[in-house]
């Protein structure tokens, strides 16, 4: 946790228990990008594990922090595909939306946000 | 860039020229969380020099990968304010939303997103 905050986001409460006890966080807690990044390797792991290519991603919407995310806490994640449709110029190519909530050991969601994925379709050929 | 994405987004295109070939991306390109993350940083960097005191972030709207970041690209960041205003229930405490876009060396956005910021008031007694 303090190792990315200190290459990508070295902003106190993310350094240092004490700092972080005069803000918010109470306590030292992870950077929103890293908790989106350990998100990220959740489903990528998941999409090698469903034999799945996905080919990248135009981008996210309404990402929100919920609630820190202290050292030592356990995350997982739950996906919920919102629409899919087949790309009209590619037809090798898939677009889903999904909606990704990331949740603590106590079950409370500590990230929310919705994406677009792109991935390949099993069967290019089909209609 | 290879090793963020080994650790978080360990994507075929995230980690191999190869594989990337076969894509979109054309080849090896970074992961869009290390783009984000690179520009947090530089978000912070400012921040410092400014001697702003930023308190976290609730969320972020409309983020948009518009363009790969190849290996050697050299990033800026530009950053409008649309908005501000002082917290109602905490006077200390201003939010602030922004327009993020990162460019690169060619002065092609490859990034843009909207974030809210909170950020300590210079003098919270004052109206």
């Amino acid at each position: 946790m303090i190792d990315f905050a200190g290459k990508y986001d070295p902003q106190p409460f993310h350094l240092d228990d004490e700092a972080a006890a005069q803000t918010y966080f109470g306590r030292l807690s992870a950077s929103g990008w890293h908790t989106g990044s350990m998100a990220m390797r959740m489903m990528v792991d998941n999409m090698k594990e469903r034999q799945q290519a996905g080919l990248g991603s135009p981008g996210i919407d309404e990402l929100r922090w919920l609630k820190p995310v202290y050292p030592g806490d356990t995350l997982r994640c739950e996906t919920e595909v919102l629409s899919k449709r087949r790309s009209a110029s590619r037809r090798e190519m898939g677009l889903f939306e999904s909606k990704l909530t990331v949740i603590n050991q106590h079950d409370e969601p500590v990230m929310t946000m919705r994406s677009t994925g792109l991935i390949r379709v099993r069967n290019p050929d089909a209609d």
